[in-house]
């Protein structure tokens, strides 16, 4: 008789985190706490090397995760613990060290950081500042979001999360571009996101008295996720891409709203690219194609993207709509899920 | 000797305000209260004839604008009172009947609403639904945003202020537009504003529980104040001028942040929008271009439009960043700005 | 062998949900959709019978819960369904009808309303205004918080679940009284709830641009949760215990923090009111003693109850501050506590 | 003739301010840029001695105070200037230095640091921490809330403005204590703050996202606020009174919500008390006794305080309700309302 786990890897069940304390890697530990199949055995972190997590976080006093005590995140302490998959919540530039000896140990990486979104070095150097950490390492890196890259995810070694603001905008444009159902040329993507995507750093910047009962606009003009997000929609299109991309801090913990701005390729129209987000994502369980404008609120806390299509007919552009929780399916979640995959669990196991 | 009075018309000094308890006629109640020339001789409501201001609105409390007793908001009474000017900060198409009658007094109408920003009725039909309340009356009307308008506004009878997501949006893109900087075509403009932008009606989309840690398109594909948009851009360009407008609630009670992305005319550069920009608001109080990313914080409160253009080198477009307080440049502080000018008052009296 | 579903009644694994569509009732939603042993059977609304609930509650769609359709809330409607346990999430004096033809069905109730807090009817129509809607079914009703009163819930037809300010003032509070650490008199306990707390109806009050930037008390004198309150803190003290309690609504969507100012009984001191919640709480899942002041945030989205104890040396009084999410503990997640309890199954089950 | 400048004296029109561009110095920036009387000579700053004001903070380009440069906030600069009064916004322990050498070329200092609000140095050394910096000043300075102690602000050198819950819970309770309406024990205030309250540095625990959505108690069991509270309480009670004061921080920029319990005098009722704060405030510009529970939204960006008083029969006790902005009537507001006083302007001048 078979099982929902038969094609489950029992070794990569085990799994550690480092960088455990930033909002990223917090949401992590709340999944991963929760999630049926994976247990987590080890917890990595500078700062805290020696308290128990549920010291560093209070949220999680009494879960079972709290029990666990912060390994000094030393990359050889990370290659040598039982875990058989290592998840990376850590800052651009500091994943890449973690990942060449998680490797090297045979671990699956999951990596929530930029490291290895880019395939090209030089481009990493001209968004990030400086070398590549660890290039060698590109090659076999997949980028990663699972609804786009699903085949890649179950057998890579090292997979690099994509962005939250990448994976709100690839959601909705990449069928479409693979499609050939949208001009690839001038498209606007203004997007807002909650303060907690700005991490969980003290910067006078992000205080609760500068950014409540504010909006701006920020990392003009060429903000870092772009050049994840013209990477894949240029290898969807077939073609160079160059976007539009304006990211707004907005007054509130959590949420990414996608505003897109796009004009169908000659011949097609908005309801064409309707159908098309409808039979792409008809199976997917975390991707809802919306009458209504959707809300962050209805994703907050969950895995999901829903995503909207509007036609406006006086100037023939289509307006996308897209909203995620930039934590969760924009960060830990979309980990996870990544993680049921590479594991051959269900899929949404531990996210619905 | 002369005085910065001396163009006063003393008959327009005393105001009266028609439907000062939603969000706009509570702001026009405190600029009017500590406009040093102002005097505001009756208030109007239907809800709370007979009641002092400051028992429906505890915040005016001790202030002297809180002894008046509202009036029955009938426009015969409105007509029949003893100020120069007259506010409306009613609702589109109640406005109109009240414009009506205390025009046919003499009186001087500052408009809020709607009701006299368009001027074809059929617009008005197509976009407010059912007929104009007063069609008639739209020959006299002067669409008022006073750096864009100061001459008209001098002598009209009738100033209709400009909405709030349209101040934010016209005051970069007029200059621009006149100048023949600026392609009129593919323009799109993303803007989010506070809550009280929805007014103080009650209704579940608006509680607190549904708006805050949220953020949501709205008003798709045909925004009403589309339709006086599109009518001034037109009128500046000297063509017809389609944009692609997406209004967006943001959990903020105040604040309108416009993002707008655009394309030079041909032969011009982001270099030569900023300096005409520049020009154009060198010496205009209430604008500010600036250098950094306008923030929302840094003008409520405050009848300032701050604007920052962006140059987006890969794809030859600019970015326009525009902020205003909606109740204030975007309501009550323009229609102030009005008032100044249409009575000889220094502009910014009361204002800064 | 034996099982941690030993003891569970198969019966009352299926359940219905009155009055699904308020904030409470869709947190109970939210934790019975993915509760591993119940089965959602019905959901009934008035406003919305026909439609899906996915529909009406769109953040919901692409899960289980999200396929059933409302049901006509007629109460004969509920006595006939085929589930064994109904929760009534409804305003007070509603609930009865409800319950009355349920519980005559067989079917065991949990209210979440107040129609069965109290057992005097008389306080109940002295708090609540009116004659009690079924004052015959008090006997029955067992007023619960699982920790307080878990044996009576283990059998109890009707569950009558406590208030949400009430829960987070008597977790601290019972122990103490019942032990007689705690000198009965001149108890007060401020607390201030999120705006969920209000309920999703349409009212100017709870408008998001009037709760934000803002906080206020409410409900002074008497709020009506002070009569459950002060019902059960006798009880546990075998005395008249009148407290002042003072509710705040604050700007946050949930939440709740009491702050509870008491003095020891005599010879008692801080350590031993501490030690004695400690103990009282040893081996309970769901209540948190911390060494630090507790925050809202810790609690939300959890069924956490989180207790700090200071002594207040000058003043020989102690300060217990308090917090649970309104909508969990105070309401949705207690319920599914007390069904755990009432169905035999493992108390956490569903909830962490 | 008379004129309301009768008993101005010039010399102290001309102001300076230390440490503009913290919360509170901001606040006294946009107070005093739009004072008819005071002008603002300098400004002072170490971290941004050389620039502008209007670069360091956006929202004031285009006022006049923009313009003004940083000066190097060195003592012996603050001295020199040719301010007759110098405001000092500072840190605590950090003012006192700047106040002495500016009493000693002759200026009038208003300090909104707790340097001088203390008359024993060693209370200030076992709150604050270290020994009083200055204490040989102690002398000369004047605590100061104008409604309490106006007579003696007149003739100051040295006011040391009231700290902001301070001024929330005095200017209720001494009116009542001092006419021996009230039980000076067993009285409990329980505060709650806007984050401002926590000052402009950057901090983890004052990010958006730790602040937003939460609330929490914090300084237990004695903040420092309490050692001027019970200071001024005695001197009033003509006896010791020690309070336990309970501070929160709230989720919103601005605004004192303070919830006071305490027992009337034996003999007295409610109404004495009520008619005791109507009579106290009858005449004075900024303190509002309200019938309805105040809220903090009435007050914000305002001078005023409002103040309710609600008796509970039950225990016999009455509830006092006190709210204001914390950086207005909490800090710049009270500020310059002493300087209104101590140069003989109106009270109210650039304050309503």
């Amino acid at each position: 008789m078979s099982s929902i786990y038969d094609k489950t890897d029992p070794a990569l069940l085990k799994v550690a985190i480092v960088g455990a304390s930033g909002y990223s890697g917090e949401e992590l530990c709340a999944l991963l706490d929760r999630h049926p199949s994976a247990e987590v055995r080890a917890v990595f972190s500078r700062q805290y090397a020696g308290k128990s997590l549920g010291e560093v976080m209070p949220r999680f006093t009494g879960l079972k995760i709290a029990e666990l005590l912060f390994t000094e995140a030393d990359p050889a302490n990370v290659a040598e613990c039982d875990a058989g998959v290592v998840f990376l919540a850590l800052p651009h530039g500091v994943a890449a060290e973690y990942a060449t000896t998680a490797l090297r140990a045979g671990k699956v990486v999951i990596d929530l950081s930029a490291d290895f979104r880019l395939r090209d070095p030089e481009v990493y150097a001209d968004y990030y500042g400086g070398e590549h950490p660890a290039s060698d390492l590109l090659k076999q890196a997949i980028y990663a979001i699972p609804e786009l890259s699903r085949e890649a995810i179950k057998s890579s070694p090292l997979i690099a999360c994509a962005g939250c603001y990448p994976t709100s905008i690839q959601l909705p444009l990449i069928p479409l571009l693979k499609a050939g159902l949208l001009d690839p040329r001038g498209i606007v993507a203004s997007s807002a996101s909650g303060v907690s995507g700005a991490g969980k750093k003290a910067a006078v910047d992000y205080l609760y008295a500068e950014c409540n009962e504010n909006m701006r606009a920020y990392g003009l003009p060429r903000h870092r996720h772009l050049s994840e997000i013209e990477q894949q929609l240029s290898h969807a299109a077939g073609e160079n891409v160059a976007i539009t991309f304006i990211p707004h801090l907005a007054p509130m913990n959590r949420g990414i709203h996608s505003t897109i701005v796009a004009t169908p390729a000659v011949g097609k129209s908005a309801a064409d690219l309707k159908a098309a987000l409808l039979a792409a994502y008809a199976g997917e369980p975390f991707v809802r194609i919306r009458e209504q404008p959707p809300e962050t609120k209805h994703v907050i806390g969950t895995n999901f993207c829903d995503i909207a299509l509007y036609e406006e007919p006086r100037s023939g552009r289509v307006v996308i709509l897209s909203v995620i929780d930039n934590l969760v399916k924009g960060a830990a979640g979309q980990a996870v899920q990544c993680f049921n995959i590479r594991a051959g669990l269900p899929e949404t196991e531990g996210l619905i």
